[in-house]
C-alpha cells in the first residue's frame, strides 16, 4: 500500500521555520505520509490567490490525496477549521473559502469542523493553527481516523469569491484571477463561456481601457518571440500571454483588473 | 520502523545546484531517509540567523531527527566540523554557534569533532562541506553508525552570540532577532521574563527612540486589521505585530534593533 | 530495494501550480518514486543556465536516478521530446541542449523521441509539456518501462551552445557561465585548460576592462573577510569570489561576460 500523500499550501514563504513546523508534526503523529508542496508563496492573507492556485493544482493527484491549505487571517477568531472530504480527497484548513474553490471541483461529500482536541496538539496557539490544528488533522486523517471522529458535520461554509462573468452589449466582461511567474495573465472565462470563440483565428479585448487584438492560439510558439496571444492556458482558462515574454508587463495587467471580450 | 529523518537548513539559496548535490549524496549513502528543508534562505554568513530559525523550526521533529545546518563562512579554515548528539536527537554542521541554540535546547549529551575520512566523500573540497562532510556523515548516522565512531569527543564548542535581556531603571532591554515573512518582529523576551505583564492589557514599549503603548493580545484578530499589537508569538517570544499588516515595515524596524519594555 | 529517485528543473518558480502538478502526475502513475527538487528558479527561458545547473546537480546521484528539464521556449512547436540514456542514468525533457551537457558527462548511450502516447497523459495541451509528457515519462521509466518503448532512437539531438576557451597572445579567453546566490563567478575555465597556474600563488584576469591580480586560493578564507580571491570551486571551474562577500556585486559581472586569463 502506498502512503498517504499531503499537500501544503501557504502564505508562511520560505525563510521561516513555520513549513518545517507543519511537516515536524505531521512526520511525528505518522511517518508514513509523502508531503508534498504545493506553494508556500501565496501572497500574504490573498484567500483568492490560495483558492485559486489549489484549484490549479489538485486535479492531477491521486484519489485520496489530503489537502492543507493555510491562508488564515481570522486565526485565532471564531472561524471554524474545517475537513472537506470530496469524491476525490480530502481539504483540511481554515472556513475562509481557500479550500472550497478545489473541493467544489471534486464534488463535495461531507464537511466536518475540525474540533476533536484528540486530533490537535496538546496546546493549541491562538497564532499558528497550520502546525497546532491542521497539521495534526492530517496526520491523523492520512493515519485512517475518520473523517467524522473530527467533529460534527456542517453545510454552511464560506465560498471564495469570485467575479462572475457579466454580459453586456457586445461584451462579456471577467476579471484577471492570477498573473503566473511567466507573465502570463490568467482570466477568469472557461472555453463554455466563450465557444463562439471556435474556429475563430482572433479574439478582440479590452484591457485597461485599450480594444486589442489578439491571435488566438494553442500554443505560445504559434506566434514570434515577443509576440502577443490569447489561449486557452493548461487549466482551460483564456489567458494572454506573450512569447518567450511577460504579458502582464507588456499590458500593465494585475491581479483584479476587468477584462472584457467582444463578442462580435 | 520508519526511515530516518534529515532536515536541512542552510544559506544556499534555491537556484543553485547545492542543495540538491547535498540530497543526492545523503541518498547516495543511505536511500531510506526522509529528507525534510527547513529553509535554505538564511541570509549569507548569518550565523545568528541560522542559529534562531534551527532553535524555532526543531521542536517538533520526532525523537532521533538528525538537522543539518550549513551556514560556514569559515569554510576551509580550521573551524571543525561537529556532531552534536542531544536528548531529542543529532546536529550536524561547522562549530560556529549555528546548531547550539537549537542543541542546548534539547539538551546536550555529546559532541564529536568529525575527523573520520570514512564518513566523508573521498575527495574534500575547501569549499562545500555541505555536501563533501555533513551531507555523509548525515547520512551514515542515519544508516546506524555510532556517533562515537566519528570522532574524538569535546567539550569546547562555540556558542551562538546572543543579547541577554539587561535590566535597567524601569525597563527591561532586548533585541529584535528576527523579522519574518510576515513582518512580525521577534525579540529575546521570553514569556519569564515578563511575567509581570499577566493580567496586564497592554504593555509600552520603546522601537527605535519612540515609546509606545500596544494592547497585549493572545490573537492578532485581538485588534483591527492593520492595528498594531504586542503577542507572544508561536515561538512564546514577545512580538510585535500588526494584524494582516507588516510591522518591520510600519515601525521601519531591522533585526539587532534594541527594544525595551517598560516594567511600570 | 530502494524506490527510484527523480529530480526536476525548471523555470517555472515557486508560486504558481506547475510543479506540485508535475508531482501530482508522478505520483498517481508511481507512488514509489522519491522527487527531488533541483531548482525551479532557472532564469524564464534560458536554456543555458538550465544546462549548466543540471550538469553541476546531477554527478553524486545514484545510479539510476531519472532527470527530468523544463526549460521549454519552443512547448507546442516541432521540437522533439527526448529520453537520454546515460551511463549514469536517465534525461528526460525537450530537445533543446538543456539535458545535454549533463547528459554528456555521464556519457550517453542512446536517446530516444518521446512519441508513444501510452507513457502521455491522456490529453496532452500545447503550453505544458512538463505536466503532459516529461512527467509522466518519467514516471513510467522509473516503474521498470525500457527506454526503447517510448519512441524510435535518434542521434541528431541540440547541444547547449556554451562559448568554446579562446587562446590569443598571452590570454586565454572564457566567459561567465553562473553567477551563483553568494555572488560567486563561475568561468567556463576547467583546472585542465589552466594547468599552467599550477603551483602559482596569485593570476591576472581582465574583467569588464580592467587587468587585476587574484589571489589563488583553495579557500575563501585564504584571504581576509571582503578580499577578492580566485579559485577553482566545488565543480572544478576558475570562480572569482570574495571571502563573505559578492564578486559578481564587486566587480560588475554578469553571464555572458567575457573574461581573459593571462598565461604569463
Amino acid at each position: 500500500m502506498p502512503s498517504a500523500i499531503i499537500t501544503l499550501t501557504t502564505d508562511f514563504g520560505l525563510r521561516d521555520p513555520y513549513v518545517a513546523e507543519m511537516k515536524a508534526v505531521i512526520l511525528s503523529i505518522n511517518p508514513n505520509v509523502t508531503i508534498v508542496d504545493i506553494t508556500h508563496q501565496i501572497e500574504k492573507f490573498n484567500i483568492r490567490m490560495g483558492a485559486y492556485i489549489l484549484a490549479a493544482a489538485t486535479p492531477h493527484f491521486p484519489k485520496g490525496t489530503i489537502h492543507v491549505a493555510v491562508v488564515d487571517p481570522g486565526v485565532g477568531t471564531k472561524r471554524r477549521a474545517i475537513l472537506v472530504q470530496t469524491k476525490g480527497g480530502y481539504f483540511i484548513g481554515p472556513d475562509n473559502g481557500v479550500l472550497m474553490l478545489a473541493a467544489r471541483n471534486q464534488g463535495v461529500r461531507h464537511i466536518y469542523r475540525i474540533e476533536n482536541p484528540k486530533f490537535m496538539l496538546p496546546r493549541v496557539s491562538d497564532t499558528f493553527h497550520g502546525r497546532d490544528v491542521f497539521a495534526p488533522a492530517a496526520a491523523y486523517l492520512a493515519k485512517g481516523e475518520l473523517p467524522s471522529k473530527f467533529g460534527s458535520e456542517i453545510r454552511d461554509v464560506v465560498m471564495p469569491v469570485f467575479a462572475k462573468i457579466m454580459r453586456r452589449k457586445g461584451v462579456l466582461i471577467g476579471e484577471v484571477i492570477h498573473v503566473d511567474d511567466f507573465g502570463n495573465v490568467v482570466t477568469n472565462f472557461g472555453e463554455k463561456e466563450l465557444e463562439f470563440l471556435k474556429g475563430k483565428e482572433t479574439v478582440n479585448i479590452r484591457l485597461k481601457g485599450v480594444r486589442l487584438r489578439f491571435k488566438l492560439c494553442r500554443a505560445y510558439a504559434d506566434v514570434k518571440p515577443q509576440e502577443p496571444l490569447a489561449i486557452f492556458g493548461s487549466h482551460n482558462f483564456l489567458e494572454i500571454s506573450v512569447n518567450q515574454g511577460n504579458a502582464a508587463e507588456r499590458f500593465g495587467v494585475k491581479v483584479g483588473d476587468k477584462v472584457a471580450v467582444y463578442t462580435a
